[in-house]
């Protein structure tokens, strides 16, 4: 029997109906006097992300056998929370493109994507007060202090490809899986699960966000425009320490060193240096061990799982793993 | 008797053992792996605004005959949300001075100031799960939202000195009143206060709130730098709209009219320029009437207290009402 590839599409099917609630929700809540808001917010809303995080959300509730009213809101609120720090993101980074798209800011200034960013942060508490449950509002606001953490080391390792593995995966750990794991976590709370269950949830998304930032670390070095919906060699012409350059540079020459230095050390890029970062990084198969390691840690979220009873929502949960770490394929 | 100018200090010394709790629990939650965070956040905090804010909790908490524990924990979180206000509010604005002291985002940067931003904002949600009052979070939540309105109303009204009066008391409320509100009703709240008291301190708050904004906005033209540690006519730099302006463009000749198009407008300010629109609002008397207009909402805070029973707490808080409006003196 051949193998086949790992996909979203059974995790994507089980949520849909609920996702349309939570869709419902972000565009009703999004709204404000302030017209700017709606039309500022729903320019990101609308570039249509994967929508990970609510889903998983979604499916912490599901697997907590619980109904998705309260966790609808919550899926919305997870998902502010995340189109808030993109905001933030894309005002530090200067980005001209997200998703395929002129960014908020590119479009509509700095100071409006801070503002808009804070206003649906406090959004997303408002959403949460209204779940009722202030266990989850502890977790997910432990979580959005733990972003910013992640962010703000990421910006000082930025520039250094000389950064140990374990300070990248502390930043990674903060700005991406954290709020995997509480979106998981939290569902499978609002919906009545145990802590056992919330727990396992809560591993469940912390692996997967690893997973899934190391394997979108190695994309952007790797995909076309087209498929991925951002610039290749964002990360590059940024300065970011990711986990190809590390790999590429603990191994390299001094000669290679001395070109990481120039680049991504003091943002020297001149013409062809992005090739040349491909070309190096393809050397020391760097990107094909950074899906390695992706698929390492898909592997962990997986068997978070693998002793619970099967069933439909676990299973593509399962796959769901997979998908993350292969997403290069 | 000679009337005496209202003072703060009854306010201050009924607070300041509780406000002490306060600024113990500031420092230790402003604390985190990233060194960046406590040296950047400590830089505004040190600072010392007056740190009305909180102490508007403690007084509510006061007013509502209850324990000041809970109420010192929501006191620390409503000035992270201030303070988380201010480093993006200082970004935006590109300010490089506040409280006569550099500004963070002059020191360490745009991003940073964003990032810490974000920080202390979650941060401050962490605190009110502490508290254990859903309704204080919902409450609070509300406020953080308005702010942002406020903020992004402002924005939309810079560079418009024709902008009515209903329009620049709602970017007010938004940007300064709804916090105050929110702090002192939530301090009467999370006491153990009724409905009606905490009701009548959310009023305060607002009145008191507005009575705050809009003398700022007339000392803005008026103080010089080391009594109101802010650099006169940073609001006339950044092209804010205030009420001064706004009264001395309604009234004013064509040709200063185009005084204040091309500066105050069109960001096209030359030496001398500042010291022409002091001119232009003594002329007009718009900063005597401007906080005349201050001294109107404060005297409105006073009244929403004076039905209730005299107590040295509600004496000192209607007294403070008459110190906000008076600052200029």
């Amino acid at each position: 029997m051949p193998m086949t590839t790992p996909s979203l599409s059974p995790l994507l099917s089980m949520t849909e109906r609920a996702m349309q609630d939570v869709n419902a929700i972000i565009v009703d809540r999004m709204q404000s006097e302030i017209e700017l808001i709606p039309t500022l917010a729903g320019h990101l809303v609308a570039s249509g992300g994967k929508r990970v995080r609510p889903m998983l959300t979604l499916a912490g509730a599901m697997m907590a056998g619980g109904k998705t009213d309260m966790a609808a809101k919550l899926a919305a609120s997870v998902e502010f929370i995340h189109t808030a720090t993109l905001l933030h993101d894309d005002v530090i980074d200067e980005s001209g493109l997200r998703r395929g798209k002129a960014t908020a800011n590119a479009i509509w200034g700095n100071e409006a994507s801070v503002l808009v960013g804070d206003f649906l942060f406090a959004r997303a508490f408002e959403l949460m007060v209204e779940t009722g449950n202030i266990s989850v509002l502890g977790k997910l606001a432990a979580a959005a202090a733990r972003i910013t953490e992640g962010e703000i080391s990421q910006m000082l390792i930025a520039g250094k490809p000389d950064t140990v593995v374990e300070d990248y995966l502390s930043v990674i750990i903060g700005k991406t899986a954290e709020l995997f794991a509480a979106a998981a976590e939290t569902g499978a709370m609002v919906a009545g699960g145990d802590a056992r269950l919330s727990g396992m949830m809560r591993e469940y998304g912390m692996e997967l966000g690893i997973a899934f930032q190391i394997a979108d670390d190695a994309l952007d070095y790797q995909a076309d425009q087209s498929t991925l919906g951002k610039t290749v060699g964002d990360d590059f012409a940024e300065g970011k320490t990711t986990l190809p350059v590390m790999i590429a540079f603990a191994e390299g020459t001094s000669e290679e060193r001395n070109f990481w230095q120039r680049t991504l050390g003091e943002g020297q890029i001149e013409d062809g240096d992005l090739a040349e970062a491909q070309h190096l990084l393809m050397r020391h198969d760097a990107i094909g061990r950074t899906l390695e390691k992706a698929r390492h840690h898909a592997g962990r979220a997986a068997d978070q799982l693998a002793e619970l009873p099967g069933s439909e929502i676990r299973d593509a949960l399962m796959e769901a793993a997979g998908f993350a770490a292969s997403r290069a394929a």
